[in-house]
């Protein structure tokens, strides 16, 4: 691929952790409980004939790290040859669960294998160690076939301190730090450990002998003249003991493993099966018809939102499930929980009503209104009290009040796709209580009955809510008499619609279908047919076109409500109009961003959001069948993929970017452009 | 005092974790398993009519941390008022056990209590939670009487990220980071929490609504006009789990708290015995007739003493004593145990033989020569294997070569201190058979019978054998034929002969007496009559000049034997000749730095140790009975304080220094210094 050096999370399911490289000149290293790079000197090469030839992610310093430990000028200056490659010698291919650096002859991958993941109550032990090890691997190879002199092989990470081989009676060799992570390989002929205060200059002058003063313990492998040579090694993380505090709870991994060591074994002793299941994936992706930009945003945003998940167990014994949100690690961010629910319920449906059931149980609360949610469940592993969200405050109308009508809306949506969708009958019986409370809820918030919320809630004090879209402009900012939320508040009352009537609630699954009609008929209503849109918001003479008018429509779709999106069904008028919006906003000047030709969901805003429009891309092509041309959307698609492998190159995944320079703005090193999981059938 | 803009280190006893602050500009913070410092803005002071004053240890961001968070510019710029206060506003008084910077009506303290430990097996667990809580204080003070408008203080630290309140039903306020550290205090009208994004202009504008995604959650107390009042606050950390490898062992205190909410009430209650404890070390000092330098240095060593201990307990049950390396964290350096032995026996003797005993039991081994100790017992919380050290190697002639011949000295003198000191009958009865085996031993390393080591282990292979003076040249550096480590030999037989014969031992106590008068006739022979000196290494025409001559006379001194280290006794010859040799050596240009004035161990290197040099003081001054005049002897002190003060500013107290700047040159945060201990009577 073109662009190379850019950072990308690479992490096991549910573990909270990531070993991060990517970014050319910026090291890398493991982040436990955070998902911010550090910069340590990752070193990942060959030496043949004296010479050593890394990848580009260490500095080399003139320095002796010998002379600095001693405070004396050492007695033998040693040479070393050491070259790190430059970016046009390499190349990288990122694969859904695969990241892969060639350079000549040598290559080196990190594998994050994923698939479906059962709910842990029914799982065996077994089951769960396979499903929860804290484990990712790299493969090293060398291909020496036609050379005449042996070489060798380097994996090592600068901050570690100590050789497996010294904690697992040589069995394994590797490094670890602390009790916390490290990574491994069974021991064998082929491979040795090499821990030196100044590593490189010790292997380019053949000095194996092991210093457990060692910066950057390190594993060599031999790969003998004539012989192409592939090892592949374990990357774990391990963090033990209450972990979550509000609510305590442990990692879930930490009930089949004891140690690091036990889960680099169990690592290394099914690398096949992990190997296999990461191939699966890397073919799927590959065999998709989608374009390659599309291919590798998809990877791109999977390995950051790996990053971002945390499964932990609670004292009563059941499983807690976490996603943090990027760099602001708040937990369990509603407004990103809905954008996540097409992902986890094709990998794991039960991870939805996991979160679901929590807000009910402890974030929830009730407003002058009725029911509501809060935004989210705290901050940085710390549970937030019962009722109250880290984020949100009384008395402010802009970032940081209030979402409640939102929130409101994102539990009856989630939970109705969740419920439509997997036919979780048993789930719903016991939740048809809250969808009502939801329904009653979002009415009293509607104070004019037009479909469209208008009151604000009693929490925002003198302040008023405000959306997910917290950041932008008033276009998408502002809650009350938004177009946004206008169209989640009618697919809201659509699911309601079916859900209550399959539950045997005739009477208010009608007035749920009223209501979406009032809110379809007033949305049409506000359509300035001689400028072909429909204002962000119906207030104060709003001339804002907003990209996510058609956001919601995605809700009803998922569950197979095909009749509810169509030209031709019950809410044909309304599909017809945000067609014509559509057509009418998505050029340049508009929602195509002059300078860079990329979407902007905000006419009036250079702040954009990829999730967001990765999402409004797949309404607009596969809900509401609109072509721009194979060309054009595929050149839409290369610019978002170079926001992320450019312009955003050191922040992982990131959502807020600027619409003309892709540089971004916030929400970096984030899970939730997992959206464009959509995009694959 | 007049140099204020130091590090400090502010630990609790054997918890292995810090809060470092101090250097004026460079903030601090909490450390733990380590003892190097952060750089955390930490927010102390006062506000009054909406004007902010604070310590200097944070900067003051122009930025908006809102604007940050949103990617967009805030609507509302809030005015704030803040000033730092200037280091002249400023004076810092150091205690035993406190630290305190006052400025104007405001004054804070860091109080870090101590005392005597007794050995935890018998303990009961109240006694154990008073010994080993992780818990230090901090009082803030604010003199309001003469005003006529209320005030606030606060204490905050940034990357903190919850309050304390709520994982405490409110019962106390304060701030934590995860499960592993923070502050806190009672709940109480007279306090409160405030955290804010950017809680500075906040409290500036009086807006106390809290924020949990704030990024320094604070203490705010109160200070009606026409008060004085004084606030004081626990800090606390707590390391859960298996912490050490190779060697698995939990915290000691984690068997009678089990978290850090627990500990900090634990300090809470019991702040009064506390501060009185810490009071009293103050008083102790405060009262010694030591001039001011003194004072300071042995205050300065305590904390970073402290700030390296670690108390663990063992799978087994048993207490397990570690004290860390400093920067190298290094676990229980043998030759710096030797140093410390003189804190040990004063405050806590079991842990002398603790670690005497793990040597034996662990750390040690046989060479060609017979019994011998590693140099460590591992790094960085890694315990290395059965019978080696992280820091050795062989093939060596300088740093990082074996110290087999100092280690087995070591052992020899710290058992014979522990022994004859405590008078531990029982565990000496264990091990003399220990004892027997190092004389055996040590002999065997002196091939030609002159009381000095000749032999190097076979462990160095084709290098030689150094001595903990690793990074000076070869006059202190070489072990073979040295007269440090000759002197040491010669100290070790004495204390020989003593536990030997009291142990029934009569023949080997002979030959053990014996041997000491050959060393010493050796020495002596050495002396060079015309130029008034024995070179420091009896091999080459070596003509160094060297102060530890002396160090070796503390050893019998310490145990009582007076006799041994006086003209007039059984080497009076010996004492006689040393004392020439220090007259010659200890002037400007020889082992008197000429451009700072300060103490140069060696006369051919500018690597000086601070350690060393207190102890050799001590020798010089109480046990030789050399006056140099109090002037001198101040002035030597100033020089000698003023390295920790201005030069080492930001390392806490620093081993190896330069000796005509004082500017660091490794051994930094280093806990050896405490051989100043050794000048309290």
């Amino acid at each position: 691929m073109k662009n190379k050096s850019f950072h990308m999370h690479h992490s096991a399911f549910g573990a909270f952790s990531s070993f991060i490289i990517g970014k050319i000149g910026k090291g890398g290293g493991f982040v436990l409980s955070d998902v911010r790079p550090p910069q340590s000197n990752i070193l990942i090469g060959f030496k043949q004939e004296g010479k050593i030839k890394l990848l580009p992610f260490c500095t080399i310093s003139d320095n002796s790290a010998e002379e600095e430990f001693t405070g004396e000028v050492a007695d033998t200056k040693k040479e070393k040859s050491i070259e790190l490659f430059s970016e046009n010698e390499i190349n990288r291919e990122i694969g859904w669960a695969s990241d892969t650096w060639s350079a000549g002859n040598f290559k080196f991958s990190l594998i994050t294998p994923f698939g479906n993941v059962k709910e842990p109550s029914i799982m065996t032990d077994e089951e769960k160690k396979f499903a929860f090890a804290p484990v990712i691997f790299a493969k090293l190879t060398l291909d020496n076939t036609n050379s005449t002199s042996d070489a060798e092989m380097i994996f090592g990470i600068e901050g570690l301190k100590r050789r497996l081989s010294q904690t697992t009676d040589n069995k394994y060799l590797g490094a670890a730090f602390s009790t916390q992570y490290g990574f491994g390989i069974s021991n064998s002929e082929d491979v040795r450990e090499l821990s030196r205060l100044d590593i490189l200059t010790s292997w380019a002058n053949d000095n194996y002998q092991n210093h457990d003063l060692g910066r950057a313990p390190s594993l060599i492998f031999k790969v003998p003249k004539g012989s192409s040579k592939t090892y592949t090694i374990v990357l774990a993380t391990y963090q033990s003991g209450i972990i979550t505090t509000g609510i305590n709870s442990k990692f879930y991994y930490t009930e089949v493993f004891n140690s690091l060591e036990e889960v680099i074994e169990f690592g290394l002793k099914n690398a096949d099966y992990y190997l296999n299941l990461a191939a699966q994936r890397d073919k799927e992706l590959s065999e998709s018809n989608l374009n390659e930009h599309r291919k590798f945003l998809i990877a791109h945003a999977t390995h950051s939102y790996h990053a971002n998940t945390q499964l932990m167990k609670k004292e009563d014994g059941n499983a807690l499930w976490i996603v943090n949100e990027g760099e602001y690690i708040m937990m369990n961010t509603f407004d990103l929980t809905i954008d996540h629910v097409f992902w986890e319920m094709k990998f794991h449906p039960w991870t939805v009503a996991n979160v679901l059931d929590l807000f009910v149980e402890r974030y929830s609360y009730y407003d002058q209104a009725g029911l509501a949610f809060t935004h989210d469940m705290g901050v940085a592993n710390g549970f937030s009290p019962k009722g109250y969200s880290s984020y949100e405050l009384p008395n402010l109308n802009g970032c940081f009040s209030y979402m409640t009508h939102e929130q409101l809306l994102n539990w009856t949506l989630t939970a109705g796709v969740y419920a439509l969708k997997l036919n979780d009958k048993e789930w719903v019986a016991k939740n048809i209580n809250i969808f009502e409370e939801c329904f009653k809820s979002l009415i009293s918030r509607d104070k004019n009955n037009d479909g469209i919320m208008d009151v604000d809630s009693s929490r925002c004090e003198s302040g008023s809510e405000i959306t997910t879209y917290d950041s932008l402009d008033v276009s998408l900012g502002q809650a009350r008499n938004n177009l946004y939320l206008g169209m989640k508040s009618w697919a809201a009352y659509v699911l309601l619609n079916t859900i209550l009537e399959k539950n045997g609630h005739k009477e208010l699954a009608e007035k749920a279908l009223k209501r979406a009609n009032i809110a379809a008929d007033t949305i049409v209503s506000k359509f300035d047919e001689k400028e072909g849109y429909i204002p962000a918001v119906f207030e104060k003479g709003n001339t804002s076109r907003i990209i996510p008018a058609v956001e919601a429509l995605v809700y009803p779709y998922v569950v197979g409500n095909v009749d509810a999106v169509s030209e031709t069904g019950t809410y044909g008028e309304l599909i017809k109009i945000l067609k014509k919006h559509i057509k009418t906003i998505l050029r340049p000047g508009i929602c195509i961003d002059e300078v860079s030709g990329g979407w902007k969901l905000s006419s009036t805003s250079k702040n954009t959001w990829n999730s967001k429009i990765f999402l409004s891309q797949y309404v607009i092509k596969e809900i509401l069948n609109m072509n721009f041309g194979d060309d054009v959307e595929k050149e839409w698609d290369r610019v978002h993929e170079s926001w992320q492998q450019v312009s955003c190159s050191e922040e992982a995944a990131t959502d807020q970017v600027n619409s003309d320079t892709g540089t971004a703005r916030g929400s970096r090193l984030y899970p939730r452009l997992v959206t464009s999981i959509l995009w694959m059938k």
